[in-house]
């Protein structure tokens, strides 16, 4: 795995690419994107396998909806010209809005007319999936601007028996057991949320695909959110619920505010411990419990589904203000916040990787001086350097797991794997199936 | 059930019926009392069981004692004029004095008068069961403004083989398991403490005998504090322990202040649960520890008894200063505090009722948008009113009853049932017995 | 066991007589140290068994070290003045050092001198016990007022295949389980790190065998710290492990400033309950858990060793300035230090020795007033002196041990023994094997 740039400008530069495609939660827009990052993965010979789920399938308790294909939309004003259009900003036309072409007067205009009347400036992103609607959103600045007169509405779009298409990608391991990462690629032009999470899920894959001897099988996929993860679990939940030890969905992950943990339903799954020990030391870090859920870590934790799955953003959808607007542009991201991302993600994989129960191969506390592990004089603060080594010998009992130990020790886990591995060579640890 | 006035009114002016009467731990003035009660309950039909237990009847480690009546009482000055009055307030002779007839100067009279030197305005209430003795309370003030002086001091009492009297009344379910509601009836002339519990139980039982298909058998007991449910407990308690899922002490539910609830034992019981989660979120609620118990919770909770019992009250007893003296009269409690009191006691009710471990009938979150119960449109902000619902669902897995649910996703239990009905209208939610 | 003075007075005195010793982690230092222990235990007839383990002996992970011996050291000037004087402080000879008689300057004299630069007035305390060096400690104000000239360097030791001491004392109770009660020897002259353990330690066995009908049995152990515990475990580990119920190093406890406890390894055993039960309504105490741990509790609680072992200290060795220099003499210990720590661990001696489940013999709470246990005369506020009682009556379910009942009702246990006799004696009690 090389990247041409550090990984930050790299992905960055990767989610710029996607922006300005117009996705939903079924058609060519998905598609494109899909292709984009396969020609990403290829790069390490790595690529999704595409799979389509035709409209009217039965999916769990719900159906797969009809395609929709959209090629143009606007609202002219009686001299012909623009004031609303689609080719500007894909954000301008409600998500599956059935065709039209009619002249209305401003109040009925207004009928169909969406703002955000608590920000002025934006365009508020708003879909209609499982309601047949026509509608278009504006800034309210905008709307109130626009004069009293006939206005030519147009929507050229379609809805029609097509498929919903998902993407995955299956790394295997040492071990059947998986680790789930998935984000979802039904949202048109906003930048963190949501490019940031695919365009973070693919480098991941590369990322995965450079360790040699990996413990686990790792599982990328990429689906429209809530029907995408609701058709994907219908189809592989026997598979997932046999296998699947841990897992996170991506969302939101390009911006350098803050890091945010969506816990699971319960916050005991192993998904949770890693986050949580890795990120419980950062000074900007957020936690959010499962009431604060929303995105694709709903349907992994629904009742009967139950999977071990959690959240991982940096501003956290939803509770930032230019979540779901047209100000989630590529300034709202950046190469910093994609790298910071990416780095906790590569500490989340390899301390699962590293994750088990291990027990000192000696009985008692060792003698550590003549392993040269230990200073040889002894003056009051000598053993300062040592404690987060005597500190994890202590507590290596067979009963503790790396996240256990690193709660017990207080030390984040990524930086317990560095000392495991020296005692492991010293032959003063084991790793064993738990006590 | 029909209330003529509201139910605070009611509730008032029937505590005002019953404020007079002298009563004790045991004779006439709690079949009086118990009389007037019955009245009440009567107009659904309804009465208590009344059982007289006989002076020297073994109750557990105690003694039925001997039953207590008192015609008059006084101190007189020399000029024959009535010092201290019986007449007045019969809070003036401690309960259980022995019969007396003495002319006493005022040191010697003062060996026998039991004042509140903390609150001098008031006369004390002042027991002694199980110890012979004869004693009057008044005033720290009135007994400073006596003057030396020679005093008739008469006590026209009697102590007799009679007997202690209870209540009971048991309203059947469907379930042979029991919630238990009871209070005190061998406080003289108090309002809060104790004309408040008893007419709160009395109302309770008739809304209980309006609940259609109720679940549980609801069991009423009213009697004299510690010996009473001492009594009670030595006679019923196989049963009792058999049966008796929650249980609760009413004290102290007539004024408008805080609400309080006294833990169990073990603060583990469905009874503590259901109170906590009910009471939680009031602004004005104090929870008090067990260690805090002073009324017949300790009997319930007490070794080898162990019922699953707490205390309700609003100002705790023990804790206002107007507590077990002349002050606590019919000014201290209101309409507005009964009422508080019965629409918490409704809720506990109906939360036990409803209470249950839940699951979804559907594999994963269902597609609640096409039964009318989800926004079809999408913008953000737009979930905000389904959001108890939606999280209700995600935790009914079988493995939560209503007030697990309700700590789940901090909602209070009362406002889950309407959701509860809703989801099962629709056939998406079961009960079960617990996972 | 009579104690001529005070019993602070007496500890005070006998720290004194050690603290001029030089001892190391062997040698005739530690071998005089327990002959003037000895004597004092000989006032009860007491006395240590002292045990030599031969230089070269395996001891777990470990070998036994050459014992030391030294005779003289010092630096002298070119005028023959001694400038470093081993015979004015122990402490300016680096422990273990190796023989050397040369002349050096005072760049090369620099090489082997140890400072505390943080603590310019002070001779560091500072070891090599594993690997072989000389040195001397002095204070960083007398090394920079050195001048510069040749100095004569000598030390007038030796190591050798001699053995290393350790002693203990058994005194035997009614059951075969065990508490133990440790320290250690190896210190030279420093007051209460550690002249103060092992004086404490020998008042204590004094005051055990005083006590009559002792449940347990009661192990006091006296060796060099580190090396010396892990030998004594390797040769005694399997009793250990099957009798020890609960354990405690005695480290720095003759200063009067606060109390420290350091947890064990899990925080959770019975040495840890009776300690934090003991010491948690004072206001001068301080909790360290295990990663602060430093004694011989490492070795008592190190993988695969897990005795229930933790530490008591006044001031914490490693917390206060003195620690580990010369400044931690005479003046920093006190009678009355000695006998806070005197007693606190009397009350942990006796509160293990009444701890047990204890439930009521009666049903429901008895009639307290008939044995003259309650106040015959009720009135507000007439219960507060029996509150402790009524609480520790209601939780003796059979459930709760004495820690348990000091925690539920929030007394601490030493207060709690004389109502469990009160209510032992009156029949109301019995002690149980657990429920």
């Amino acid at each position: 795995m090389d990247f041409e740039k550090g990984i930050g400008e790299e992905l960055y530069d990767l989610a710029g690419k996607i922006f300005p495609i117009c996705r939903s939660i079924t058609g060519d827009g998905v598609r494109e994107t899909l292709r984009i990052l396969n020609e990403y993965l290829g790069k390490d010979g790595l690529s999704f396998e595409i799979t389509e789920v035709p409209s009217g399938s039965k999916v769990l308790d719900w159906t797969v909806p009809k395609e929709w294909r959209i090629r143009d939309a606007y609202v002219a004003d009686e001299s012909g010209k623009r004031v609303i259009d689609f080719q500007k900003n894909n954000l301008h036309v409600v998500g599956y809005s059935l065709p039209m072409d009619e002249w209305l007067n401003k109040e009925e205009l207004g009928k169909i007319i969406y703002t955000q009347k608590d920000q002025p400036d934006v365009i508020p992103y708003v879909t209609s999936y499982y309601k047949e609607r026509s509608g278009f959103c504006i800034s309210q600045k905008d709307w109130d601007a626009l004069p009293e007169q006939k206005y030519h509405v147009v929507i050229d779009s379609e809805l029609f028996d097509g498929s919903l298409t998902y993407a995955d990608l299956v790394i295997p391991g040492v071990s059947e057991k998986e680790i789930l990462i998935t984000s979802y690629t039904c949202h048109p032009s906003m930048a963190n949320n949501e490019c940031s999470g695919p365009v973070l899920l693919v480098a991941l894959a590369r990322y995965v695909n450079s360790l040699k001897d990996r413990q686990y099988t790792y599982r990328f996929v990429l689906n429209p959110e809530t029907i995408g993860s609701i058709t994907y679990l219908s189809r592989n939940l026997e598979h997932l619920k046999k296998n699947v030890i841990a897992g996170v969905v991506l969302s939101c992950v390009g911006d350098d505010h803050h890091y945010s943990m969506i816990a699971s339903r319960y916050a005991n799954t192993l998904a949770d411990k890693a986050f949580e020990t890795i990120l419980c030391d950062k000074e900007n870090y957020e936690y959010y419990s499962f009431l604060k859920r929303g995105s694709d870590e709903r349907q992994y934790n629904a009742p009967g589904i139950e999977l071990p799955v959690v959240g991982f953003c940096r501003s956290k959808y939803g509770e930032f203000p230019e979540y779901h607007t047209s100000a989630d542009n590529m300034s709202y991201v950046s190469a910093k916040g994609f790298e910071g991302s990416f780095e906790v993600m590569k500490d989340w994989i390899n301390c699962l990787e590293w994750n088990g129960y291990y027990r000192m191969t000696v009985l008692g506390e060792p003698q550590l001086g003549k392993k040269g592990l230990y200073p040889t004089v002894s003056q009051k603060g000598s053993y300062d350097g040592v404690m987060a080594m005597m500190n994890l010998i202590t507590y290596c009992d067979g009963r503790n797991d790396l996240f256990d130990l690193s709660d017990l020790i207080d030390v984040a886990p990524q930086e317990l794997i560095p000392i495991v591995q020296k005692l492991l060579e010293h032959g003063l640890l084991e790793k064993i199936d738990r006590e």
